[in-house]
C-alpha cells in the first residue's frame, strides 16, 4: 500500500497485518472495485462515482448495471438491461400462494426472506453456482426482490398482488405493486433514488453475510436471504423504523431539544445517529434530507422535516465533534412515511435496493472465492474430565 | 497472551495485532468458551470435554445441554432438557402445508432452509431478541431442525411426515420420523455420535454466518436459516456427498491406488481431505473411520470401507507430511450409506447436528454482542466523471 493513502484503499499483499477490534473492527474482508466508503470525507463512492452524482443523475436500473459490471452501460446495453429487469420482475404464481400462508402479522422481513427462500426452490438452475449462471440469477432477484416485497405488502392486509406494469420503471412499478396505484413522477423519483442511495455500502453486515454464505459455493438465494436476514436486525436495516418511532413521539421543535437533552444526560443511544465507519456526514443522510424537507413539504408534513432538523442540530452540537452526525436511517423513514408508505416496508425497501450491492459483491469474489473461516479464541475450560451422569454434583 | 500458550487460546486485549489472509484466515471473531479446535494436536474440545470422550460417553441431548448452558447436566437436568426436546418436537401442522408446496426436486438444503425460514414465521415470539427467549428458540430449534429435515425426507418422495415418537431419543427418532421404521440401537447410537461430532466446530463459515447476521440483532431464526444456507454449499455440509459420491466411482482397493495417484498426478483435489484448521488427523474423522468399518462389516459392505480405507491410506502416504488427512467429510458418508440413509438427507443431517453450534455460539455473543462489519480494500476506481448516457462509448 502506497504511504499517503487511507488505510482502505489499494492493492493489498496478503497476508497484511492489522489492528483487529470486536465485531471484525478494522479487518479487511477482501478486495474490490465494487464500492467505496470513505468514513473521513463522507464520501460514498460505487465503481468510483460518487453518489451525489449518481442520486443526481442515474437511475437504480443503471446503478444496478454499474455496480454488477463495473461501468455505466451504453444505450444499447441499458436498454437490454432495463427490459431484462422488466422480463424477470413476474415470480411462479406458487410463490405467492405459498407466501399467502404465512401468517399475516409475521415480521415483514421474516416474510420476505421466506419468500426469497421459497423462490429460490423454484429456480431449477439455482445450484449452478458459475459466474455467467449467478449473475442471471442475480438479475432475477434484483428485479423480484421487489416483486415479492410488494406482494407482502399487499397479502398482509389480506389483498391481492398486484402484477408489474411493464411501462414502470424499477422504482415506480415497486410503488404501484405494493400500492395498487402508479406514483407520481416525483414520487417514483424520490424512491428511486433512495434505492441508488442503499444499493450498496461497503462490507456492512448483510452484505458480509452474503459474502460469508457464497464463499461455501453455496447459491445466491442462500446468500440473498441470509442477507435479508441480517438485515431484518434492529441494528442494521431495522433502524430507519426505530427512527422514525423515535421522531413521532416528538411533538414540536422545542419538544426536540427537549428529547436531545434527556437523551444525552440519560447516555441513551439516540436512533438514526453515528455510524462505525463515517466520522463525517453520511452523504446519503445529506441527500436523503434535502428530499425530506421536499416530500414533507409537498405532503403538508412540515413539521416532521422541522422535528427531524431540530434534533440533527442538537446532535451535531453536542456530539459533532466526535463524529456523530445523521445516517442513512435518520431521514429515509420521515420521506416514506410523507410518501404514505406503510411503516412495515421500510426494512423491505432496503432489502429491495441493497440486493443490487449483495449480489454485485459475491459475484466479483466469485472467480477467486475463498471460504471464509476465522478462529475464535478460545478462553474456555480445558482438559475436563467426563464425569457419568449419576456422580454429577 | 501468555507467551507459551497457541495462538488462538487465551484472552485477548483489544484491539489485537493479527496477520490476515484471504478468506479471514487468521482473524478472531472473538472469545469463546464452547469450543476449540486444536489444529495442530488434532483435538476438538467442547467446553473443556475432548470428544473423544464425548462421543463414546455422551448422547446428542446432553452434549447440547453442554454447548447452550457450558456445563454437563445434572440427572435432573438432563430429564428436564430431554423432555423439553421431546416436547418441541412437533411442529405447526402448517409448516409440512407449506414445504409440501415446494418441488420435490429442489435441493434438500433448499427445502431445509425454507421448511425452518416457514418454521420462524409461525413463532409469535421470533423477534423477542432477548437472551432468555433466544434460548428457549434455540431448543425449539434444536428438536424443529430435526423435525424439518425428516419431513422433507419424506415429502420429497410423496409421502406424509411421520409424527415424532417421543418413546425414542433425539438420533432415533429422527431415523424414525425420517423413514418410518424405528432403527435399532446400534443405527440409533452410530447416528447420535455423529450428531455428537458435527455439533459444533469453532468457527466455521456456517456458524460465523450465525454469528454475522444475529450480531445485528436479528432473530434466531434467520440466524438459523443463515448457518443452514452456508452449510449448502460444496465446500462446506455439501462435501459429506461429494466424498462418497468419489468413493462410489472406486471398484476395489486397486483401483483406489489408481484413483489416488491420478488424482495428485493431475492435482486434483481429492474430496474428504485437509482442512484449513486440522494439520493433524481429524479427530471426527479418527471415531467415525472407526464406524465406517464397524457399520460396512455389519451391513455387509465391508469392499465401501476398504477402499475408502486404502484412498486414506495412499493419500497420507503421498500428503500426510503436509498435515493433509480425512477429514469428517470423508467417512460421514460411508456410514449414512451403509446405514441406509437416503444421499439428499446427507447434508441435511449435518444441519440437524450444527444447529447446536450455532445457537450456543450467538447466545454466547448475545449479551456482549457488537455488530460484525470489517471493511472491504478499494482497488478500483476514483473519481469517475458521470457522462449522460447519449454521450458514452
Amino acid at each position: 500500500m502506497a504511504e499517503q493513502k487511507p488505510k482502505f484503499v489499494g492493492k493489498l499483499e496478503w497476508p497484511v497485518t492489522v489492528q483487529l477490534g470486536r465485531g471484525m473492527e478494522g479487518a479487511i474482508a477482501n478486495e474490490t472495485t465494487i464500492g467505496y466508503v470513505d468514513g473521513e470525507k463522507g464520501w460514498l463512492v460505487y465503481r468510483g462515482y460518487n453518489i451525489f452524482d449518481l442520486a443526481e443523475h442515474s437511475t437504480y436500473e443503471e446503478t444496478c448495471y454499474l455496480l454488477l459490471f463495473g461501468k455505466l452501460p451504453t444505450k444499447k446495453e441499458y436498454e437490454n438491461f432495463y427490459m431484462k429487469l422488466v422480463g424477470y420482475r413476474a415470480v411462479p404464481k406458487k410463490v405467492f400462494e405459498l407466501m399467502k400462508g404465512l401468517p399475516k402479522e409475521v415480521h415483514p422481513m421474516a416474510a420476505l426472506r421466506t419468500g426469497i427462500s421459497i423462490l429460490g426452490c423454484f429456480d431449477p438452475k439455482a445450484d449452478d453456482v458459475t459466474v455467467e449462471n449467478d449473475t442471471e440469477i442475480a438479475i432475477k432477484l434484483i428485479a423480484q426482490t421487489a416483486t415479492v416485497a410488494a406482494a407482502w405488502a399487499r397479502i398482509r392486509k389480506g389483498l391481492e398482488p398486484v402484477d408489474p406494469n411493464p411501462s414502470l420503471g424499477h422504482a415506480a412499478n415497486f410503488l404501484y405493486m405494493a400500492t395498487g396505484d402508479k406514483p407520481d413522477d416525483f414520487t417514483a423519483r424520490v424512491m428511486d433514488i433512495s434505492l441508488i442511495l442503499h444499493a450498496d455500502h461497503g462490507m456492512n453486515a448483510s452484505t458480509f453475510t452474503s459474502m460469508v454464505i457464497n464463499s461455501s459455493l453455496s447459491d445466491l438465494y442462500s446468500t440473498v436471504v441470509g442477507g435479508i436476514g441480517s438485515l431484518k436486525g434492529s441494528l442494521h436495516g431495522g433502524a430507519n423504523e426505530r427512527a422514525l418511532a423515535e421522531i413521532m413521539t416528538i411533538k414540536d421543535e422545542n419538544d426536540a431539544v427537549r428529547y436531545v437533552k434527556n437523551a444525552i444526560e440519560q447516555k441513551k443511544k439516540i436512533m438514526g445517529f453515528g455510524h462505525r465507519v463515517y466520522k463525517a456526514y453520511d452523504p446519503r443522510a445529506k441527500v436523503l434530507g434535502q428530499y425530506s424537507q421536499k416530500v414533507t413539504q409537498l405532503k403538508g408534513m412540515e413539521n416532521l422535516y422541522k422535528i427531524a432538523k431540530k434534533v440533527e442540530d442538537e446532535v451535531i452540537a453536542a456530539y459533532g465533534e466526535r463524529g456523530i452526525f445523521p445516517n442513512v436511517d435518520f431521514y429515509s423513514g420521515t420521506i416514506y412515511y410523507a410518501l404514505g408508505i406503510d411503516v412495515p416496508l421500510f426494512t423491505p425497501i432496503f432489502a429491495v435496493s441493497r440486493v443490487a450491492g449483495w449480489c454485485a459483491r459475491v459475484l466479483e469474489y466469485l472467480p477467486i472465492n475463498r471460504i471464509f473461516r476465522p478462529r475464535a479464541a478460545y478462553v474456555g475450560a480445558m482438559d475436563q474430565k467426563y464425569i457419568p451422569i449419576d456422580q454429577r454434583k
